[in-house]
C-alpha cells in the first residue's frame, strides 16, 4: 500500500548538512591469529584485541558469547563483527564468518500521527536506498493525537496503541529488505524522529500528562532501547534510538528537523517551521536556539474546512485566480474529479482571494458574500460545489494567528526584530507542498528572498538518517535539544490572541511584507 | 543445610586491603523540585539532573522508563534511586518513593567447584552482613570438573549445569534475605570469584576448549552481565559480574585471591598459592605479576588415598607423633570416630613420617613396611584400620612436585631466587585448614618467617566483596588479569618432572627450608 501525498523523498539528493560516515554501527572484517599454547588469549580476548583502537573495550552481550567461540573456530579465524553504540559503550551485536563488512544497512524512521515512512540506509555509503510509507496503524485506534493519549491512559491501550505502531515499522521494515534483499539480522539499528507522544507511544510510556498542565512527558532523551524488546524484527541486539525533544509539544521530529536544516550550525538567523495541528517554530543559530509550539488547530489539516479533506485523489491542491478574468484555475491530486480542498488548496485560496481583491486584510468577504466557490457543482463529483467560507476563513486566520503570535513572542523573547530574519526552513509535507507564495502572501510565512526560504520535505526523516549514519550528528541533536530554550505556549491560548499580527492579512505591519505589499499595489488594492 | 569443612568466614574481620566504599551499585535519595510552566523538565530528565555529578548520564532503561513518572509523581517528588554500573556505564535499576537509600545491598559469591559460599554485603557500610555455603548443585551430575566440561559439551547439558548453579546461588541468597530481612528487589548486584569453568558453566557457555590443547577459553572479562536473564531471582536489572580470569587454569577465583591479598599493590616479593586439584601459584609484586596452573592432581583432596576422604565428620584432619614415644595423636572432625583421612591430615602424616625418621627424605620407608597406620582398627568406625601407604606418600609427593616445579618454572622465568620470596600467601580453603608447619616441612609451602605466611581463606569470596563495594578494586582486578604474564603448564607435564626439587622432603636443596633443617638435624635425622 502507498500513501498519496505522503513526501516520500528523502533529502539524499540535496543534502543541507556534509558529514563523514560515523554510523552508529560499524562493521568490521578481522583476521585472527589462530590460537596456540603460546598465544592462548580467550576467544573473546583475541577478538576484541584486533578491534580498531576504540572499540577494544566493546561489550559483548551474553548471546553473542554463546555464538562467538562456533564462528571464530568454524570461520578459520575470519569474522565479520558487528557493533552499536549504546548509551556511550560500544556492544557487540553479530559475529559472522568470513568478511560481510559490505552488507551494512540501518532503517531510518520518521513516525507522524498520520503517517509512518521508513527509509532503509546503506551504512557503508551513508545514503538511502529506498523508502516505504504507511498510515500509522495506530489510526484504526484513535485518528487524532488526543484521542490516543486519552486512549493509552491505562496499560491496555498503550500495549494496543505500541503493538500497532511496531506492526507498521515491521510492515514497512520487511517491505524494504524484500526489495532489496537483505536479511532481517543485516539491519543493525533504527533510528526515529517523532514528536513527543509518538515516542511515548512507541515506547509504551503513558503519555497521559503531555497534554495536561504543566504538560510534562515520562522522557524527552530516551536514548538507545533495544528494539527486540520493542518487539522490531531485525537483529535481535540491534538497538532504536529516538532523536530527543525538548518538551511535550516540541518533540524528536523538530530536532531532527534542526538537525537536517544544518541552522544549529550557521550563523545567520533562521527560522524553522513545522505547520500540522500543532505549529512547532525554532529561532536561532549557531549560538542560540529558541523554540515554542502553539495549538495551530486543524485547519490547514483537512478535515475542519467545510470542503476540506486530505491530500488525496480528486483533493484540490492548487488554486488560481485570474487576476484579468477572475476564472478559476484549480489541480486535483492524480487528476481525478475533484471532491475537496486539502491544505495547500485552502492557502491558496485565502491568498488569491485577497490577491484578487474578493476578501479584505481583515479576512472578510468585501461584499455580502459568505463563501466563493471555487470548483461549481457540474465540475465536482457527486455535483456539488466545492466552496470556501468565511468560517473556513476565519479557522485559516486562527491558524495563521496562531504562527504569527508564537514567531512574536519568540522574537520579543530573544530581543530579534522580524526583519532580522534571514533563512527561513519549511519542514514537514505541509511545508513541502504548500505554495510558497500563497504562504508568504497570507502572512504564514515570512517574506524573505526566495531562495532563503528552503523546503526540507521530510526533516524529520532526514534527521534520523543523519543520526543514523553519523556518531557526531546523533550527538549534535543531544546538544541541540538540551541547550534549545523552549517556551511552553499551550499554556496561554489567550495572550497569542493578544497579538497583533495575527489580525490581518499578511500581517498587521505590511512593511514586513513587501512582496505581498508591492503585488496588491500593483493591483490597485492598497492606498500608497 | 551447612557444609562441613569449609571456610564459611571471610575476612571481613583482618581485612588485608583498605579500601574506600565506592561500590559498583549506589543509592541517592533525590528531592526533587515539582514541575510546573516554567520548571517543565520531562520527568526522567528531572530526576537525571538532580543526580550528583558523573551520574547525570545515566542509562535508563525501559523498565524504569515505564515506571518513573508514576513514582515521582506518588511519591510527591521524594524518592531513591539505585544505579548501578554496566560495563562502563551507569544505570538506572530502580526508583523507589521516599528515602530507602540505607537498604543497600549486594551478594559476593565464591564458586567452588564443590562447594558454593554466598556472603550478604551492606553497600552502605562495605561490611558483610552474613554468609551462607552449600554444595554446588552441578555435584548431582558430575563430582570432578572434567566430567562436567565432557557433558558440557552439548547444549542440554550446558543448560542442566547453569540451572543446577543458578538454583544452588538462588538458595543462598534465599537464606541469606530471610535471614536479614532484606528483600529480592534490594539486592543490587552479584560479584563472582570462580574458576574459568566454574565461569563458563555459570553463564552457560561451552567449556570444552578449556581442557583441550590449547587449552582456549571463550572468555576471560566476560564483564557484567544481566543477573535475571540468567534466572537470578534478585532486582531484575541488577547485574552479576564475574572476577576476571588470565586463562583456562587461572581463573577469576585467583585473581579475586591476589585482589584480596593487596599483593599487586606491594613492593615486595609474594608468592600466593591456592592447592586443589589444579596447583594455581602467582609470584610477583606491584611491578610484575606471573602465574601458572600445574595438575596437583587430586592427592589432597581426600578422594585418592587408600583411605582418604573429605573433611566431612570423622575425618582424620590432623596428626602428630611424639617425638620421644612415637605414639600417634590425631583429631577428626566433629569428634566423631575416624573413618579417613582428609588433605590436611594426609600432609601431616607425610610430615610426621618425615620428622619421626619413619621415612627418608626421598619419601620411602626406611624399614620394610609399605603403610603406617594411622588409627588402629579398634579405634575406628568399622574397626578398619586407618593406613597411610606407600602409594599415598607417593601420590603427595607428585602432587608436592608439581607445586615445586610451577614455582622453578616461575622464578626461572622472572630470573628470582627462591629465597628472594618475601611474603606468602596461601589461599581456598585447603590453605585454610592446612598446618603451616606441615606444608613448610614437606616443602609444599615455603619456609619463610612464620609472620610473612598468610592464610586467606576464602579470598575468592573475598576478592568478590572486594570487587562489590569498590569500583576501585574492580578496576584492579580487571588490571591484574591483563597485566599477569600467564605460563600453561598443563602442556608440559612431562617437563615439570625434571624438576629437581620435587624429589626430596622438603626440597632437594635443603638450605631453601633452613627451619626444617634444623628440626631434622635436632632430631638427628641429618649428618651435618
Amino acid at each position: 500500500m502507498s500513501v498519496t501525498g505522503t513526501n516520500n523523498t528523502i533529502l539524499q539528493n540535496r543534502v543541507l548538512v556534509d558529514v563523514d560516515i560515523k554510523p552508529i554501527t560499524r562493521k568490521f572484517h578481522l583476521q585472527l591469529e589462530p590460537p596456540s599454547l603460546l598465544n592462548n588469549l580467550a576467544d573473546v580476548d583475541r577478538l576484541k584485541d584486533k578491534l580498531p583502537e576504540g572499540f577494544h573495550n566493546a561489550y559483548m552481550p551474553l548471546p553473542i558469547l554463546n555464538k562467538v567461540s562456533e564462528v571464530l573456530w568454524g570461520a578459520n579465524w575470519q569474522v565479520t563483527v558487528t557493533l552499536a553504540q549504546f548509551n556511550g559503550i560500544w556492544q557487540v551485536i553479530d559475529v559472522e564468518p568470513g568478511d560481510t563488512s559490505s552488507r551494512h544497512y540501518g532503517i531510518a524512521v520518521d513516525i507522524g500521527t498520520t503517517t509512518v515512512v521508513g527509509y532503509l540506509v546503506d551504512l557503508t555509503t551513508g545514503k538511502t536506498l529506498g523508502s516505504a510509507a504507511d498510515y500509522n496503524g495506530q489510526v484504526q485506534y484513535g485518528e487524532d493525537i488526543l484521542t490516543r493519549i486519552y486512549l493509552a491512559a491505562d496499560e491496555g491501550g498503550r500495549k494496543k496503541f505500541q503493538q500497532a505502531i511496531v506492526q507498521t515499522l515491521n510492515s514497512l521494515i520487511s517491505r524494504l529488505i524484500n526489495e532489496f534483499k537483505i536479511s532481517k539480522h543485516e539491519i543493525s539499528a533504527v533510528t526515529v524522529g517523532a514528536n513527543t507522544t509518538m515516542v511515548h507511544l512507541l515506547l509504551g510510556l503513558d503519555p497521559s500528562r503531555i497534554c495536561m498542565l504543566p504538560y510534562i512527558p515520562v522522557v524527552n532523551h530516551p536514548g538507545f532501547i533495544n528494539a527486540a524488546s520493542l518487539g522490531l524484527d531485525i537483529n535481535p541486539l540491534a538497538s532504536l534510538y529516538c532523536l530527543p525533544g525538548v518538551g511535550s509539544y516540541v518533540g524528536g521530529d523538530i530536532i531532527s528537523g534542526i538537525l537536517a536544516s544544518g541552522m544549529h550550525k550557521k550563523t545567520d538567523l533562521a527560522l524553522f517551521v513545522d505547520i500540522g495541528t500543532n505549529g512547532e517554530m525554532v529561532l536561532g543559530n549557531s549560538e542560540w536556539l529558541t523554540a515554542c509550539a502553539g495549538a495551530a488547530g486543524p485547519a490547514l489539516e483537512g478535515g475542519v474546512a467545510r470542503h476540506g479533506m486530505r491530500a488525496e485523489p480528486g483533493a484540490v491542491y492548487e488554486v488560481r485566480i485570474d487576476e484579468q478574468t477572475g476564472a478559476v484555475h484549480y489541480k486535483t491530486v492524480a487528476s481525478q474529479k475533484p471532491c475537496g480542498i486539502c491544505g495547500s488548496g485552502l492557502v491558496d485560496c485565502l491568498a488569491e482571494l485577497l490577491l484578487a481583491g474578493v476578501i479584505n486584510r481583515a479576512g472578510k468577504f468585501k461584499d455580502s458574500n459568505k463563501e466563493f466557490t471555487v470548483v461549481p457543482a457540474s465540475e465536482a463529483e457527486n455535483n456539488t460545489a466545492i466552496t470556501f467560507t468565511q468560517t473556513d476563513i476565519d479557522n485559516i486566520m486562527r491558524t495563521k494567528g496562531a504562527v504569527n503570535a508564537a514567531l512574536e513572542y519568540l522574537l520579543e523573547s530573544v530581543g530579534c526584530r522580524f526583519e532580522e530574519i534571514e533563512t527561513f526552513y519549511a519542514a514537514g509535507a505541509f511545508g513541502q507542498y504548500l505554495d510558497l507564495e500563497s504562504a508568504v502572501t497570507i502572512g504564514l510565512y515570512p517574506d524573505l528572498q526566495r531562495d532563503r526560504m528552503i523546503r526540507l520535505g521530510n526533516s524529520s526523516g532526514e534527521g534520523a538518517r543523519l543520526a543514523l549514519i553519523s556518531e557526531d550528528c546523533l550527538r549534535e541533536a543531544e546538544e541541540i535539544s538540551r541547550s534549545i530554550t523552549y517556551f511552553e505556549l499551550n499554556a496561554s491560548e489567550v495572550f497569542m490572541n493578544k497579538f497583533v499580527g495575527s489580525r490581518f492579512l499578511p500581517h498587521t505591519n505590511l512593511d514586513y511584507y513587501p512582496t505581498v505589499k508591492k503585488k496588491m499595489l500593483a493591483r490597485g488594492l492598497l492606498v500608497d
